[in-house]
């Protein structure tokens, strides 16, 4: 928990750090008469303010994709500030929130500060599980691909095309009009073993600037096409080249993906 | 998967390796008109032999208690061994049985083999979440305990008086007229941090040669105390001593456990 501020004139911007199931809502977004991230907590703001709390994620994720380490920012009058503090207020909302939220910080920041537009990188994980027998206590998390053979270095060599600044069209959800610049950044892509409550699986580590609708999904069911020798490592590049949604493979389902952290 | 028997005169002893999640079950061990672990899986060897088929587990886990690595043996005619094999014996039952139990593996096993008589060591695992946030993910198979600061280094001494041949009647439920013999030989008690889907937790493991009931939960709920310092390292010897089970500490909660491994 940082410094608190004492300037009792503007506004003071506070940023919450969340991890929440995504299972449980239907996406990170507000949508009227639906159970989502952004309209749990802008409710549960609305019950300890008395008054309208408008917050800004880091990440838009889909219904079913998972967080670990989402950021929502918002901005609160002075008095409401100085009436509260950030651990009271970490252990207000995680008491009127879902349970299947958690909010593990509550931080200030400086004027001006959006979770959203402050960002420089972004962390998704995506996991598979390669077994010819479906895991227990992973299956909500992972992506089940019931093929124990995989080739993870084909996957490696395919994944080392998307490193650097590109034009993501082919990986891009083909009905969204929501991304009308398809150049992004990828800082890295990894391919790691991981075990979780004795399961092992496989991750998909993404590092980038921003990501556009469903980018690391089509990226995820692109590499297991690779991972599965229906194409060539080689075959990402001329993917990437097509500009063309229908280029690229399945888009993977939402419970193997994980928003894992921002950094500012 | 191992050689198959040709034997066409003598029954077929069987074992099979099952992973379940513990909150589903009204524990292991079959109970009339209670859904449990035992009857679930004896209902589907019936359905799929047409005859009762009757198992004996290598650990009768309580109630809340998860398996990852339990072991369960039964006999089968040679004719409804030999119209099947191993591969389609597990697809079937994990087909028949509820999706919160997973048959990871079915082995053929020498004749006179019990799940429960020829193991020779029983491995338990105990999660521990210490964090002023309770934990999301991993929230149903740890203990929270909202106290962010534990001595591990303290749990560990007071752990190491727990290994050996001892009577461990200040372990067990005091209820329990089962365990006449109080004596068992704990083999290893280790302390150790995992992370597991982005949580961090401390693991409690536990390999013993049998456990007495309840016996892991309560030295769980002991070795609290001391991480809490609440008591020494070396109260753990009295309580051993006092052969009480009102020497000991609480009984820890079911679902932080995990029935992990049985090696035979």
């Amino acid at each position: 928990m940082s410094e608190r501020s004492t300037d009792t004139t503007t506004d003071i911007t506070l940023a919450l750090t969340l991890a929440y199931n995504g299972a449980d809502f239907h996406g990170f977004a507000r949508q009227q008469g639906l159970n989502t991230v952004q309209g749990d907590l802008e409710k549960a703001l609305g019950t300890l303010f008395r008054h309208e709390v408008e917050t800004v994620g880091a990440g838009r994720t889909d219904a079913g994709v998972h967080a670990h380490g989402q950021v929502v920012s918002f901005r609160l009058p002075p008095e409401d500030y100085q009436a509260t503090t950030l651990e009271k207020l970490r252990s207000s909302l995680n008491a009127l929130t879902s349970d299947s939220m958690v909010i593990n910080a509550v931080e200030e920041k400086p004027d001006g500060f959006s979770a959203r537009f402050s960002a420089v990188e972004r962390e998704y994980r995506y996991r598979y599980v390669f077994s010819a027998v479906e895991p227990l206590f992973l299956r909500p998390y992972v992506w089940w691909v019931s093929q124990p053979m995989i080739d993870v270095q084909a996957m490696k060599q395919a994944a080392a095309y998307l490193v650097g600044e590109h034009d993501f069209t082919s990986f891009c959800t083909a009905a969204s009009s929501v991304d009308k610049n398809t150049i992004r950044t990828i800082l890295s892509v990894t391919l790691f073993g991981a075990d979780h409550l004795g399961e092992g699986c496989l991750v998909l580590q993404i590092r980038g600037n921003a990501f556009l609708h469903s980018m690391i999904r089509i990226i995820a069911g692109s590499l297991l096409e690779v991972g599965m020798r229906k194409r060539e490592p080689e075959w990402i590049a001329e993917v990437l080249e097509a500009r063309d949604r229908k280029a690229a493979g399945q888009t993977a389902p939402a419970q193997g993906l994980t928003l894992w952290r921002v950094r500012y």
